[in-house]
């Protein structure tokens, strides 16, 4: 973002030009030809990494690896997820990339962090938990000390232990429970018709969840489990978008938001304590774009008071919710513009552009998302259809969070090759890699993605510098203060070196 | 690709970093807001195109039909093709659409020019038609004064009207010949499941329909009607890719290529004193990719002869054929080189890049096209993956021949609000709308792609405006001589402005 980059520019421009005239007279010069190639190439995400020795090796095995899986029969990227997962697992590419050091999950949400298998075969096996089927035929679940109280929608709580003791297969009805916490099936195509009913299911999955770990005793281990399924995947650093939501006790006494922020800072401080390969957590609080002006300037104020309380583990603020049936980001322009105008500094992580409504109001989100100056830009799947926000978001620095599954399995498309990160990638466009909501996309981790970005998003042309960028970008475009972040970086790169010996 | 328009580069650059430092504080002046949307529309395809006020006032009446579509349930470009065309023929922006003077189709072949319909019902009902099943089960036709002898692939030829005659139910068994010249079924994802098994189809398709209209009679007629198709869709010129595969007659005696040029020139002349509303059309010569080196340098040599030969009709030279199992242009270069070093000009019109896979072989098609000269880029569906070709392109207003329906029934993408062209579009790329192979598609003329080109990839920021520069760039980007183009401009807009004032 200086004279520097425009010179650059100008320079490069001029370069292309003199090219077309010298070289595009209709007899190529293939030494010339050679060069544009290495040229566009070299501008890729991770087009300009110098490889060692060593991590050449892996590259040229990782291609030879691509290239199977290119002329196989299926290609998986091209195939809904919940269809290819069994044959991912599978892929010896997908092999190396979960025990390759990812660096940091930066867009991940609370709620979805742990898989739903533990969910249900460590949670609900644990005493004092009612369930209680809705009229809508979705799931809620309780702790509690006594009967719980019936509300309008859950009419008949019933003690989660009794019920399953009374099932003919305990095993079976335990699929059934899982089944609702996640949006993960084996035939998508029948069960989520259109983008309506997938985010239906994702709704009712996240409600589903919610009663399970709010418990307070619950949502402690929770987020242990979580950070040890992270690590478990290498990664080192996680960014969580959380609500914050209040939790419970067995009697039904609630605790405050603070409680929350406190266990988050414990849990992490444990953890770290406990495994020194893991750097930490940070929060980006985030509340649902349904509510009104006032309530999000509530939130916005509440958010800048929890940064001052807990600098260390409060990153910024995002909203959060379907954009397509959700307010743009400019109906909250009021609460948004808060702290600049109260000369404060409340870093914005916002969703933006998750969508193909293309020219509609929610198409601006990512125009003034990038207004309101935001870190980095969650989705951005529309970023290719506005030349000018794309422009901004480059040279501002501004990485895109790309979640390949998600976008996918919400609808947006369905052959990952077609994905608009692809058109960043090859424009070497700042991102990282995320996963948005595992554990209901059937996922734990990182490496799912990366396998759907490496060998779906980037082709054959992606290699292993593109991988290596796109794990420092997230470091890099992470909301640590500079010290972390190079400690970060170093305790990253001290995990690379040691993957790529034994994998080369 | 001048100066001036680097420096223009060089001051936008400025004007966004100057915006970012002013603008991205946080709080955006909503003004200056305005101005950024407003610059990223006007960058669009028709961004900068005026409207009167009559075209302002159907405009708006368009917007308001478009609104209506993206509300509807069911959104038509995200649905395949075959199952959404009896919904769009239903749709008030198709009826408009059809009624638009469309100016060129630029990208057809020829074998495909004419609906299976007229094939069916009035070709195969010639007398003298004779059909044989291949052990593949595909269809093959013949005109033959006597019983045609057997071959390895056909081993009994029967006579169609015996047949027929002999048939319970002759519409049903019209319908089935039908389904053997068109790609076209209600079920496509069943019929289809892979790139592979619909490209099998296309091209076994394409050799039932060859031995009906290249037999001389037919193909006289068929090329007639064919224009009278485009003409009745609103299109007032053509450039049509063929192979000019010799013509056969009754005897067995076939004509040389000189023939069917004739017969082109012939037959655009008589029509177009019939109709003088109709412009003309050109050819663009076309091999298949699946030669050799020195089949290629001879086929372009004829091309030369060709050219010099019939100046008037002939356009240019092209390569087709599934590019993903065919040489790269690369391959070709010696064959390609030949004009070049003859010191003699065969304007090319290239296929390339109508693949997603990226970083291959194949995908360097684009850059190649390019830097042999190519006067447009047929599809260039991967031409967003290749920033620098990209860059090229635009420089030397290489337009693009989007072909929507074709990359979806081909299986380039589902949802085709996820097509390249939208990037496209939104950069004010070069491109014109063509439909490629409308029987094979079940369609005629242009009506359908630009539905998909309008609703779908421009989404609702595409409009009147767009639609007009469509329009003109399709004659823009043709490759008729400076005099023809005028008068093929004022001849447009003549009927344009009827149009406008019927249907504002
Ligand atoms: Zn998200
Ligand atoms: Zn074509």
């Amino acid at each position: 973002t200086s004279i520097g980059s425009i010179a650059a520019g100008f320079f490069f421009a001029f370069f292309v030009v003199m090219c077309c005239l010298t070289v595009c007279s209709g007899t190529p010069d293939p030494s010339q030809r050679e060069v544009m190639i290495r040229q566009e190439v070299s501008r890729q995400t991770g087009g300009s990494v110098q490889l060692t020795g060593a991590e050449q090796r892996l590259d040229w095995h990782l291609n030879k690896l691509k290239k199977q899986e290119i002329a196989a029969e299926q290609f998986l990227p091209a195939t809904h997820f919940f269809k290819a997962r069994p044959l991912i697992q599978k892929s010896p590419i997908f092999s190396l990339l979960q025990k390759m050091p990812k660096g940091a999950a930066l867009h991940i949400h609370s709620s979805s962090l742990v898989s739903v298998d533990w969910l249900v075969k460590n949670i609900t096996y644990r005493p004092n938990c009612y369930i209680c089927f809705t009229w809508g035929r979705s799931l809620r679940f309780l702790f509690s000390s006594r009967h719980p109280f019936p509300s309008w929608d859950c009419p008949y709580w019933r003690l989660l232990k009794t019920l399953r003791g009374n099932m003919p297969d305990p095993t079976d009805f335990d699929h059934s429970l899982m089944r609702n916490l996640t949006l993960f099936t084996e035939d998508p195509d029948t069960a989520y018709p259109s983008q309506d009913a997938v985010w239906e299911k994702f709704e009712t999955a996240f409600l589903a969840i919610s009663g399970l770990v709010t418990y307070a005793p619950v949502f402690r281990d929770f987020l242990y489990k979580g950070l040890e399924q992270l690590l478990h995947d290498n990664i080192m650093y996680l960014e969580v978008r959380t609500g914050l939501s209040r939790t419970y006790e067995l009697d039904g006494s609630i605790h405050d938001k603070s409680w929350s922020l406190r266990t988050y800072q414990e849990v992490t401080r444990q953890f770290v304590a406990e495994h020194p390969d893991f750097l930490g957590v940070r929060l980006i609080i985030s509340v649902h774009r349904a509510l009104s002006v006032s309530e999000v300037k509530a939130a916005v104020k509440e958010a800048i008071q929890m940064q001052k309380d807990f600098p260390e583990i409060v990153a910024g603020f995002d909203l959060v919710g379907r954009e397509d049936r959700g307010r743009p980001l400019w109906f909250f322009k009021d609460a948004l513009s808060l702290p600049a105008e109260l000369g404060i500094k409340l870093p914005y992580f916002f969703h933006a552009g998750e969508t193909d409504l293309e020219g509609t109001e929610v198409d601006e989100n990512i125009l003034d998302a990038l207004l309101f100056n935001t870190q980095r830009i969650g989705h951005g799947y529309a970023l290719t259809h506005h030349p000018l926000a794309k422009e901004l978001s480059k040279k501002g620095n501004v990485a895109v969070e790309v979640c390949p599954i998600s976008n996918q399995v919400l609808k947006l498309v369905s052959d990952l090759r077609n994905h608009p990160a692809a058109v960043l990638m090859s424009e070497g466009h700042p991102m990282v890699v995320s996963s948005d909501d595992p554990s209901l996309f059937g996922t734990t981790g990182l490496s799912y993605d990366f396998y759907e970005m490496f060998v779906g998003i980037g082709g054959l042309r992606a290699n292993l510098g593109t991988l290596k960028e796109l794990a420092i970008n997230s470091l890099r475009y992470s909301s640590l203060p500079p010290q972390l972040k190079e400690r970060g970086l170093s305790m990253w790169q001290r995990t690379w070196d040691k993957f790529i010996a034994e994998n080369s």
